[in-house]
């Protein structure tokens, strides 16, 4: 039977699940007794168990990177640019891992899990969770899937993030790191955007302190302003001003507040509504703060090159030019603690209109230059 | 006796009420019948009546620009450190006019008025005003004190579009323009913020449609969200990096939503609480609604040299290196435009690392300019 997929799509896949029944001790310094994790698995492992790449999601993105649920599926995973047969992370090469987070809401254990101590959904008592946790939990993954070493962590954004911390948590676990659209820690300006979005789901009556399940309700406003301020920092100016400009939404101004005038107007409203009725209040909050929270450095004094002293994968770094959320200048910082500590460090800045949004983006010099290093990879 | 006020402040100011009995016409269409605007004046009208400066303010000033209500407030008016004795805008030279922008609320008639027609307070049914509106509605506030031409029209922000303004709107009474810190219309990316922080207020449950007051409450979670987005773009990214970094608020991490781990956090949230106590909602609706509809040039198929073609002022046009939200890029849009078409421009971009509220701040260079290009006004 010939498939409905692109040829190189890695076609058809079926989400797993692993459960761990032993206690994970988090930052925060509550436990987890019992957790589950859903993850996705592209290509095969090889004999040697030498091909594995661990795939870490961003703020929104979840286990589904690459490939089609169903022959009805209209879209495939979030990263199927850059996954499958041929393509960057080529599938006929290596055995690719993707999982979604502790704290997730497309499930593994978070928030609307139901809390073996109440035997309601845990909801806002769910602990927060940190990238040194997250990659805590992917290890036991690979210890689960009898993977000792990642021929390579990889991840953009909050992803990239995880990616570095795996180089430095598990130094021997990990042979390469590319960390694409990436910083080593937050800016003061990134904190307050997501302060912002902490604020409007907070301030909405319908979370009810974060038991709005139990209140059979979602905070439908405050995760639709959240996103819509994700969304801008997201795309660049230039970015925006080429796909809306000021076009008018008719031809006519209406001088109201509820019309929509503006194009961009419309996109952010629909992005916001389309993605209230999709994702988790308290899996947002805990992945803004996983996102502040992120430091390496802190434990050092703030010496990213100490931190990094240990690492002992080589390591890939990708920005792109009009990022303003994790600019070329956050990228630099790594690259220049990386080359200061002495480690091995490939960096491409690639010329991109799409701000933020670019990694998830087929941009040919950008998935050239990924595919180059990749392919470079021994397994 | 001896002024308790510093030698160059203009001193105890007292605002001033004129009323309009004559209906104004709105872009919107619809008519404001009666209305009133507050003011206030500094310095002295010569026997020429030539030396007249009116400050057009931003987004949520008022006319309270400069010295102090009584002997007991501690803060002056908004742009004091421009305005006075020997200050940029010297008040031993000119006769200052400051207002508030109908719409307003500090005293002009706005959505907290009483509507004449239902005897209640206009709230959301109170007519979106553009800047083209609030040009002309200064112009009567000009006729009424007797000035027939500006020596100069001066505004920062939004009052830099009311000065562009009034150099095509009213060419033959404005002798000099000075537009800071202003940008030619809104980018979709400036449409978009103000796209969040109206949608922060709309979705707001004691937003009431905008009729709030009826309800005694006010939409005070809606209105701190505005504020709160509103400040990080006023902010440059290393403004904030300077001011905060990554300071936290106390030694150890909480780990939970509510508490403020890191000082750019209560910052954030201290602007918007005390904003949200003292700003009305449907002003921040209306003044928003005016920015994005800001767009001289659309009356001439995009082309600003055209638009500027008619205008009789000189320029002066000044940007702040970190400004994000008007760019200097934006800057030079409006002085390319005003070059090509044949004015007399003079432009400054200013080192500044504070970001667009450097407008506001006393920076020495730009003080100097300022006061420089004011100097040479022949009153």
């Amino acid at each position: 039977m010939p498939s409905v997929f692109p040829t190189d799509s890695v076609g058809l896949v079926t989400p797993l699940t692993w459960h761990f029944g032993e206690p994970l001790t988090l930052a925060c310094g509550r436990d987890l007794v019992d957790y589950q994790l859903v993850y996705e698995t592209y290509g095969e492992l090889n004999a040697a168990r030498s091909n594995a790449v661990l795939i870490c999601h961003a703020l929104s993105g979840n286990h589904h990177a690459a490939g089609f649920h169903s022959e009805d599926d209209r879209k495939p995973g979030w990263w199927d640019s850059c996954i499958g047969p041929g393509k960057a992370i080529d599938t006929n090469r290596f055995f690719v891992v993707s999982l979604n987070n502790l704290g997730g809401c497309n499930g593994s254990t978070g928030p609307a899990s139901i809390n073996p101590a109440t035997g309601k959904p845990f909801g806002a008592d769910f602990p927060v969770v940190t990238v040194e946790d997250w990659v805590n939990s992917q290890a036991r993954l690979a210890d689960a899937l009898g993977i000792q070493r990642w021929a390579a962590v990889v991840g953009g954004s909050l992803g990239g993030m995880q990616a570095l911390q795996w180089s430095i948590s598990y130094p021997e676990r990990v042979a390469h790191c590319v960390a694409i659209a990436s910083a080593p820690k937050l800016s003061a300006q990134n904190i307050a955007f997501n302060e912002v979005a902490r604020q409007a789901i907070l301030s909405d009556p319908e979370f009810h302190g974060g038991h709005f399940r139990e209140q059979g309700v979602i905070p439908k406003r405050g995760l639709m302003l959240a996103r819509m301020v994700g969304h801008i920092t997201y795309l660049s100016d230039d970015a925006m001003g080429q796909k809306f400009g000021r076009g008018l939404k008719s031809e006519k101004l209406n001088y109201d507040f509820h019309s929509v005038e503006f194009q961009v107007e419309s996109y952010l409203r629909y992005q916001g509504e389309e993605f209230s009725g999709r994702f988790d209040a308290n899996t947002y909050l805990l992945m803004t703060k996983a996102l502040d929270y992120f430091d390496p450095a802190a434990a050092h004094d703030g010496d990213l090159v100490r931190t990094l002293e240990n690492a002992k994968a080589d390591f890939c770094v990708i920005s792109f030019t009009t990022d303003w959320r994790f600019s070329p200048a956050r990228s630099r910082e790594i690259v220049d603690a990386l080359v200061a500590a002495g480690k091995n460090v490939s960096y491409l800045e690639v010329e991109a209109a799409q701000g933020h949004d670019a990694f998830l983006i087929p941009i040919p010099r950008y998935l050239h230059a990924f595919r180059s290093y990749m392919n470079r990879i021994e397994i």
